[in-house]
């Protein structure tokens, strides 16, 4: 884990930076600087740190999911530093938060932070096996944009982030296939380039050859919205849909996801990107609310994609006119249909029910089950492990 | 400041979808959720709020700036909320801070943070006013990406950040005018548009016809550096780097940013974007140590831009040699020298003989003082009123 000691190693280069030309980093707590942040520890342990002088309970809570599990009791040393060293830990991409007097918080000494909906948590990446694949390497690196769209269907101008892979900027006439991702419930456009390190997984597995060049479109999920916390713009009554969605008079989602997609991302996107357009070389999908978004446009619309994959999410309940679009999908005769879910998801049983139908009516598929609950952690391995499998 | 009821119907909204679709959010503190992030009083005036029932001392710091200035001390209530209402607030883009018993902490009902260096703060956007110019509006939108390019200079891929304006994807050649925009010593690649709302002047300004529309470079300052925070390329020894630099061993920054600046990443964005690639259509600025890569920039190729941003810096000690390359400078004839810095800027000073320097040598210059000091708050400022004088 040499990240902490080049954390450091950035925090003295600011200061020395800073001497020279002006502009300061906010001051550092005298001797706080040299006593906080996570260290680690010979064989992947990790030691949380922070000074808290006045505290009387300080807890740490860690995980690739932070908010399930038990908080790890932190010890005052005579430094009123207070510690914990967990570990080993496997390599992953993990978040933590502490707890002081039973406030959360991220570190106030680790500036790197993932957001998981509407909360932050610090990030500790732990190299040397799954992790380097969600780290930044000496690898080619594809563009992430934010692009704003007028979405007619939402009434709407929007944001998405689109992923164009290495080597895009540099032709002008090579066209590529397309990976519509979509997020979760408690997510938008941001989510799977944050939590779920999308360009870094893409980056990775086109280095290695794992994986075709490919772009990958993140729209925003809630079709209400326009964009993520802190960009949704100010002069839209949002509030109004916000609230007429609190009294229950409103709904986001699946409502009308799918046709934004259809009429108005995909159009947007064939249009402004160099496209393979076709069926053969568009895959969708989703985790949770977006695999259901996933399940309802390629029902909607079983000759668009050629791959499908549904990540921790399924069908609810299997009606006549579901199991109708199901056989017409299954005429499409798409190439893939990947299914993954975690053995702990509450959601595993969807999964099941979707598993059942593709088998009962024969359409082939890949059901991944992993030991992973409703998580990020599960979702990055979907994606790794779906990417390989497009546009061969 | 209506932001806040969005926020708190966002919220809600959140467990409604995720009611409905599987992803949770995390777990909000049960009551806590209606007790907690600022909240908006009449006459702009704003209550910031952080329930904290074992605590003896809650402290509020808010700013333009917010490490500078007093702490506001915070009350505890009977139902163990701190509060403090403050205001009324001037129309702006604030930060803010908690310190509780000792700790620094950023919001914990409050996931829009901003970033200073290596230290989060939460956002807080006053409209009305100047705020306005930082909000995102119903405007169109020029597109941010993240871009990578191969630095044989600094014999690094490195990433920077691109602006390209509303209208620049909807056209296949139209050429645009290029602002080369560079952050201080804290910053980074991403500071401009974190800090320094950047896209949402950018767009702001556009739509309201003040300025035209250019494409905005925003390129790593630290040269031995692949890319902010938490993007630093893991498998590169940058941390042999930044321990030679702690030791004295090696020089960040200017050394040969102007370097890396004429010989990358002008090329490349010249090759890889529509750019009128010419000086009448080329501006570069900088704050605080950006301010001295601009000087160091122009002066060692004095025919290249047209149009020069200095902010928050000038010119420490005048050589002979130096007043030799301005002369240079003078014979290019630039369009544009515009200086600007707060009279409680420790760099007045040295702004200040820049300035003497031009009146000297008769360089046509605009001399820009404010009541700020070396802050994001001045800096924004600056380029709202640099950028419409650009490319006219």
């Amino acid at each position: 884990m040499k990240k902490t000691v080049v954390l450091a190693l950035a925090a003295v280069a600011l200061c020395l930076t800073s001497g020279a030309y002006g502009q300061q980093p906010p001051a550092a707590a005298g001797s706080a600087q040299q006593q906080c942040g996570p260290v680690n520890q010979p064989d992947n342990r990790v030691t949380f740190r922070l000074l808290a002088p006045k505290a009387s309970a300080v807890t740490v809570r860690w995980g690739v999911q932070v908010d399930i599990g038990d908080p790890v009791t932190m010890t005052k040393g005579s430094d009123e530093l207070w510690t914990a060293t967990v570990g080993p830990l496997e390599s992953e991409l993990y978040g933590y938060t502490f707890n002081v007097d039973g406030i959360r918080m991220v570190d106030p000494c680790h500036a790197e932070v993932k957001r998981d909906g509407a909360k932050l948590e610090s990030m500790l990446l732990i190299p040397g096996g799954i992790g380097d694949l969600y780290a930044v390497k000496d690898v080619p690196h594809g563009t992430l944009s934010q692009v704003w769209y007028l979405s007619p269907t939402a009434k709407l101008t929007r944001r998405m982030q689109v992923y164009t892979p290495p080597g895009y900027e540099d032709s002008s006439n090579t066209r590529y296939p397309v990976l519509y991702l979509l997020h979760g419930g408690g997510g938008d456009e941001t989510e799977w380039n944050n939590q779920g390190r999308m360009s870094e997984i893409l980056d990775n597995l086109i280095a290695q050859g794992k994986t075709k060049p490919m772009i990958v479109v993140m729209p925003n999920g809630h079709v209400t919205r326009t964009a993520s916390l802190g960009f949704t713009v100010t002069s839209i009554p949002a509030p109004a849909s916000a609230l007429a969605m609190a009294r229950g008079q409103a709904q986001l989602g699946t409502a009308s996801f799918e046709e934004t997609l259809v009429k108005d991302v995909i159009p947007y996107v064939e249009k402004h990107y160099r496209v393979l357009a076709n069926k053969e070389n568009r895959a969708i999908a989703g985790l949770s609310m977006g695999g259901g978004h996933t399940v309802n446009t390629t029902l909607a619309n079983p000759t668009m994609f050629n791959y499908i994959g549904v990540f921790s999410m399924g069908v609810r309940e299997m009606t006549a006119d579901i199991d109708k679009k199901f056989v017409a999908l299954k005429a499409a005769n798409p190439r893939l249909y990947y299914v993954g879910c975690g053995t702990q998801d509450s959601l595993i049983t969807s999964a099941k029910a979707l598993v059942a139908e593709l088998e009962k009516l024969g359409i082939g598929h890949t059901f991944r089950q992993t030991n992973h609950g409703h998580w990020w952690g599960a979702w990055r391995i979907y994606l790794s492990e779906f990417a390989p499998k497009l546009f061969q």
